[in-house]
């Protein structure tokens, strides 16, 4: 089975629809790459375009989409809520099934260097790709901004790109690229309106408070439907599986006498984590992917590919 | 997305392994099928192939093994513990991803006929295939077996062959094609070595003593475990699904304060019970296959192939 590599370039354009598109079929056009998902959001003037193939059309195709980036959009006329430093600001390279966080590490370093060596755009490693311990976060990689960085790195050699520079691109800025885990964005609504039972709940098993590892949650109200929200962001779903925050998040609202009156993923999931789910839900510790028919069909294919 | 097609050809071959592997290989050399699984039974005398793939090379791989079977088999040197009542004794086509069972009996009926107009082997179509009421259940177009049948032929109308005869083959008999669901072969081990325990909770879900549909249970003995084992056949997982069956086991078995030690799959399962299962245990009434990054993928990839 070839690796499988999802791209999340995040774009600095939210608004013109005619050059989103253009981006999305820049990236559709390279062939072996599907496009999962797309969001565009006006006041953070920002655009989210998700794929996935092979890792060599995916660099092919991240490589088109930055290249692009910068003959659209120009940071000096940009302005949106969100932060951003670049064009195509961000590029997170995720594995799938058959891919390991060390092959995006590996894609991320080889599409950066592309990036300054083909197309003369500077650029930071962020995540899992980072060169260098304070660039581990996307946040610290991107404090000061495009305007703010643009001076910085004339003072300090310290807020300079990784590849290329020393200073920015004039008008495309820098492209921050990373390797991460998949995400998963998931909340489980409770039958009750107490909004403090969610944000009690949300507290006990986030992270951040000592709850479960790549566990990011807040306490929702969702009047409409007189009921509240834990809101969750799954960062590293084999460690902190979707199965044991549901039950946890069960397990902490019986003791307030309130069930789970249902659960919700924003966008996608990987298969594997409905296989862990599976496997412990009914009790099958032998229970693998082989096992289902269509993941034996793909492994039997892939076989007779080589 | 191609609908995708299960063949489980039944062999009166268990014991000569080039014979089995000859069979195996006609089926492996048609592009486009995958060999899934592959069982042979000194004992029975017969060899049971798994393969799958797209419709077209399905069919194809079918008539090579009958064709093949008939080469290799003569049913009049053949004794085994099961009945046969042919050299390729038993072909059921089963709907996976994209397909129906009514996909299925169309497949059937036109392998039976390419089986009948090509090889000159009689036919018999079972279960949902079935063209006469007394032929749905297997085991009543079966009775007599080989030597049974090929007497009755001649002597009651009513035991001729769908397709062809309207005399047995003299070697190879008659092939008995037909559709059915997928299958699921499911254990659930009670913490207990009590069978009276299993044997009491298999008489509560079997369909036969008016449980759940679809399903087939037994209490089983595992003396070397300590343990009993609810051993099942789901013959439809849609109508009653894999973790319908475990909730009620345990909910029975906690009547009897015992718990499940664990569960096991003989085989394989459609990627659409573990979805069912997800989709239960997390509240997730909107889940859908396509919520899940690597089908979004192939539908996509299917979506470009057009």
């Amino acid at each position: 089975m070839h690796p499988l590599i999802e791209c999340v370039p995040n774009f600095s354009e939210g608004r013109d629809l005619a050059r989103i598109d253009a981006l999305e079929s820049a990236i559709a056009g390279v062939p072996g790459t599907v496009i999962l998902d797309r969001t565009s959001d006006r006041d953070h003037h920002r655009s989210v375009i998700t794929f996935a193939g092979d890792p060599q059309p995916v660099v092919e195709a991240a490589l088109r989409a930055v290249s692009l980036a910068a003959q659209l959009i120009d940071l000096n006329h940009h302005r949106g809520v969100h932060p951003r430093l670049g064009a195509l600001d961000v590029l997170p390279f995720v594995p799938l099934a058959g891919a390991t966080l060390e092959d995006c590490v590996a894609l991320a370093h080889r599409a950066g260097h592309r990036i300054w060596n083909e197309l003369g755009i500077p650029v930071y490693f962020y995540e899992a790709a980072a060169l260098r311990p304070d660039r581990l976060q996307l946040e610290h990689v991107r404090r000061g901004q495009f305007e703010g960085l643009r001076e910085a790195v004339l003072l300090d050699e310290t807020k300079q790109p990784d590849l290329g520079g020393p200073v920015l691109h004039p008008t495309a800025g820098a492209v921050i690229v990373g390797a991460r885990k998949v995400l998963i964005a998931y909340n489980i609504d409770l039958a009750t309106p107490d909004i403090e039972v969610a944000k009690q709940i949300a507290r006990k098993i986030r992270a951040s408070n000592g709850g479960f590892p790549a566990v990011k949650a807040l306490g929702l109200a969702l009047p409409s439907r007189n009921q509240v929200q834990v809101s969750m962001n799954l960062t590293d779903f084999e460690q902190t599986p979707v199965h044991v925050v549901y039950d946890e998040v069960s397990r902490l609202a019986q003791r307030y006498g309130i069930e789970i009156a249902g659960s919700e993923l924003i966008g996608l999931l990987p298969r594997k984590a409905v296989e862990l789910a599976f496997a412990h839900y009914l009790k099958l510790p032998r229970f693998r992917s082989g096992d289902v028919i269509e993941q034996r069909m793909e492994i039997g294919r892939s076989r007779t590919d080589v």
